[in-house]
C-alpha cells in the first residue's frame, strides 16, 4: 500500500447556518480543500453525512456535491457511520489512495442539523443508538450517555464537577478558532450552574447540535513534491465496532471499539500514546472524553477524569486535547465532525493553530465516534 | 493492486416481510454467504442501504450488521449511493480487499421498504432525485423516469408496447428464481392493459418496493486454494457521477455515468460490450434498461428498445439482461439491489442459473444505478 498524505484542508464555521443549504456549505469547504491543496480535479470524492435524508430530503450526496463543486463525473459515495460518518469518509479515501486506484480524493464531511422539513433532530440522533431495543423504549441519545456518566460516577466516586475540566478547557480553546461556534470561554461557576440536559449531563457537557462542512484533499506521499512543504503524512487510519446498545456489552464503562481502533492505530504507525502530541478525541458528552482517554490508552481504568483536573489535557498539558474547541465548543454537526477533527489536526502539525498551538506538535492522533462508541476511526497524522 | 474474487454468495427472498427485521434479513444473507465461502471471520464489513435511517429510524448499521452476525469489533461502514449504494458498497468492499489492507471482505445490500415508522416510502424514495430543485415541486421519482419515457419515446417515435419484452423478459427469468418477489409470468395484454403510475410508466414498467438482503464473501484471488472451485474473479469495479437534477443535464436522454463507469470498466477488465455473455441492468423502470444498454454501449442511441422486441435481452439473446427477474421482478429492494445483481452474475458465471442459465456464460456486467443514473457503479466479472 502507498503512503497517503493530506495536501489542503478546508472548513466553514460551525453554527446555525439559516442561509446555507447542505450543498453550499460542502461546496465552500471542498472548494478551499482544492484552493489550498492547489489542485483544480480530483479522481473521486466521499462524503461523511449521517442524517441528510432524515432532516433535508436528499440523499445521495456523493453524486450531489461532486456536481456541486465541478466535478460532475467522478466517482462518488457517501459514507454512513452516525456521528462517525466522517472518520469513515476519511478511512475510505485512504484506501481509494493507498490502493494505487486514485491519485487525487476529496473527503468532505457535510451535515445541516438546524433546519428539517421532516423530522426532529433529537429523534433523529437518536437513530445511532439500536432502534429496536434502545430508543423504541423512547430514550434519547443524550440520555444513553447520561446512565453512562451517572454509572461511571458511582463506581469511580466521582462528582459533576469533576468533569468541568473538559467543558472549560474546550470553550477556553474554541475562542481562538474562527471556525467554531461557540466563541467565548466559560468559567467553573458556569458549569456548576448549567441547566441539566439529562441529569447528570448539563448543557456545558454537551456538544450542541451544528451546520458545518469540512475537507480534506489527499494525494500519494510519494507524488508530492516541493510546493507540498504544509503536507502531512497519514501514518495510520483504521476502523472498529462495538454494538449498538449498551445492555449488550460485557462492560459498558469500557469503550472496547475506541480500545480497538486505538490499538490498530498504534501498531500501524509504530508508536505508543506517549508519543502522540495532540489528540483529538471525540468529547461529545464530557463521559465521552474521560472513558476514551482510558481506551485509547492514555489514563489508567477510572482516572479519566483525573487528567482534566490535573491541567493536562490543554495545549500546554501532557495529552493536549479538543485543541480547536472540540466537538463541545467548535460544534458537532454529526458526519462532518470526524473531518473537521483532522483538519484541526493539521492545522496543530502545520503549526498554524496560533494562540492554541501545541509547542512541537508533531504526532496527532483523531476519533470519530459513531453511537455510544459503536464505531471508532482512529487517525495518526505524522509531520 | 491485487485481484479480488468474490467466494461466497448469500440472497434472501425479496418480498414483504412482515416477520423479519431489517437486521434479520441482512443477518440472514451474510451468514449464507460465509457459508457458501466456507469461512468463519471477515476482516471488513461494507453495507449498501439507502433508507434505514428514514423508514426504520434506525443508522449506523455497519456496526449493527456485524454485531449481529457475530463479528462485534471488525471494520464496518454503510455506503449510501441511494439505489445504488450496493454497487457502492461493492466497490469499497473491492477496493479494501485490492488495496492489501484486508483478506476477507463481506459486502452486504440490506433494505427494508414495506414497514415504515417514521415516512413514507415513495416520499423517501425521491430523496434520490434534488430536494431543493426537484422533490421540492412534489414531483415523485417515477414521474421523473415518466418525462424521460415520454421524451424518449417523442424523440425515437415509439409507443408503449415497444418496451413490452422488458417487463415480459423479468417476470419469465423471475419464475425460475427463488429468492425473487414476483414468480408468475405475464402476458403481452397483461401489459398493455397494466394501471398506470406515472404516464406513461405503468406499475408493469416499474420495479416493485419490497425487503431483502444480498451478500458476498470477498478474497485476494491469488489466495485462493483448490476449495474454491466456484470463485469468479472481478476484473473491474467503477463508479461514475451525473448531476441529480435531470434539467441540469446537458442531454437528459443519454446516461452519462452509465456511459462514463461502462467505459472505465471495459477499460480496466480490457473487453468490449460484445465480450459481455450477461448485463444485469438496473431496470428499475423500462426506460432505464433501454437507455442503459445505449450508454453502456450495447445499442445504438435511439435503438435499446429494439433489443428488447427483437428478442436479444433473454438468456438466449445477444445481451441477456435481468436474467435472475432484474428490479422488475425479482425485486427492488433499493440499496441492496446491486448486491443481488453481482451475486446473480456469479450464478451465472457458475452455472448454476438453472433454467435461466445463459449457455457458456464467462463474462457477466452489473450495474446499479442511484437517482435516474446519478450515479452508476459498473462491475464485471469473469469465471
Amino acid at each position: 500500500m502507498r503512503d497517503v498524505s493530506v495536501v489542503g484542508i478546508g472548513q466553514t464555521q460551525v453554527k446555525e447556518h439559516w442561509d446555507k443549504s447542505l450543498r453550499q456549505l460542502a461546496t465552500s469547504a471542498v472548494l478551499n480543500a482544492m484552493k489550498d491543496a492547489h489542485v483544480d480535479h480530483a479522481d473521486a470524492l466521499y462524503v461523511g453525512n449521517m442524517l441528510s435524508g432524515e432532516l433535508t430530503g436528499q440523499e445521495n450526496l456523493g453524486a450531489l456535491i461532486a456536481d456541486e463543486v465541478g466535478l460532475r463525473g467522478i466517482e462518488a459515495l457517501k459514507v454512513e457511520a452516525a456521528c462517525g460518518g466522517g472518520g469513515g469518509a476519511l478511512h475510505i479515501g485512504y484506501l481509494a489512495v493507498a490502493s494505487g486506484q486514485f491519485d487525487v480524493v476529496i473527503v468532505t464531511g457535510a451535515e445541516k442539523l438546524t433546519e428539517s422539513s421532516n423530522c426532529n433532530t433529537t429523534a433523529s440522533l437518536a437513530m445511532a443508538a439500536d432502534a429496536d431495543y434502545e430508543t423504541v423504549h423512547g430514550i434519547s441519545f443524550v440520555a444513553l450517555n447520561a446512565l453512562l456518566m451517572r454509572r461511571y460516577m458511582y463506581e469511580y466516586d466521582l462528582v459533576p464537577e469533576d468533569f468541568a475540566a473538559f467543558s472549560l478547557n474546550a470553550h477556553a480553546n474554541a475562542a481562538n478558532n474562527p471556525y467554531a461556534m461557540f466563541r467565548a470561554p466559560i468559567t467553573l461557576e458556569q458549569y456548576k450552574h448549567a441547566r441539566s440536559v439529562a441529569d447528570p449531563i448539563s448543557v456545558l457537557d454537551s456538544s450542541p447540535v451544528g451546520d458545518g462542512a469540512a475537507a480534506l484533499v489527499l494525494m500519494p506521499t510519494a507524488s508530492l513534491n516541493g510546493n507540498r512543504a504544509r503536507a502531512v503524512k497519514i501514518a495510520a487510519s483504521t476502523v472498529a465496532t462495538d454494538s449498538l446498545a449498551l445492555h449488550a456489552r460485557r462492560d459498558p464503562l469500557w469503550l472496547s471499539a475506541v480500545e480497538l481502533s486505538s490499538q490498530k492505530a498504534y501498531a500501524q504507525a509504530g508508536v505508543t500514546p506517549k508519543d502522540i502530541d495532540v489528540f483529538e478525541a471525540h468529547d461529545a458528552f464530557s463521559i465521552m472524553s474521560v472513558m476514551s482517554l482510558e481506551a485509547a490508552g492514555f489514563a489508567e481504568r477510572g482516572r479519566g477524569a483525573y487528567l482534566g483536573r490535573e491541567g493536562e489535557i490543554t495545549p500546554q498539558g501532557k495529552v493536549p486535547i479538543s485543541t480547536m474547541g472540540g466537538l463541545k465548543a467548535r460544534g458537532h454537526p454529526v458526519g462532518a465532525t470526524g473531518v473537521y477533527q483532522a483538519a484541526e489536526a493539521v492545522t496543530q502539525l502545520r503549526g498554524e493553530a496560533g494562540k492554541n498551538q501545541v509547542p512541537n506538535a508533531r504526532v496527532a492522533m483523531t476519533q470519530s465516534l459513531g453511537g455510544v462508541a459503536a464505531n471508532a476511526a482512529t487517525h495518526i497524522f505524522v509531520n
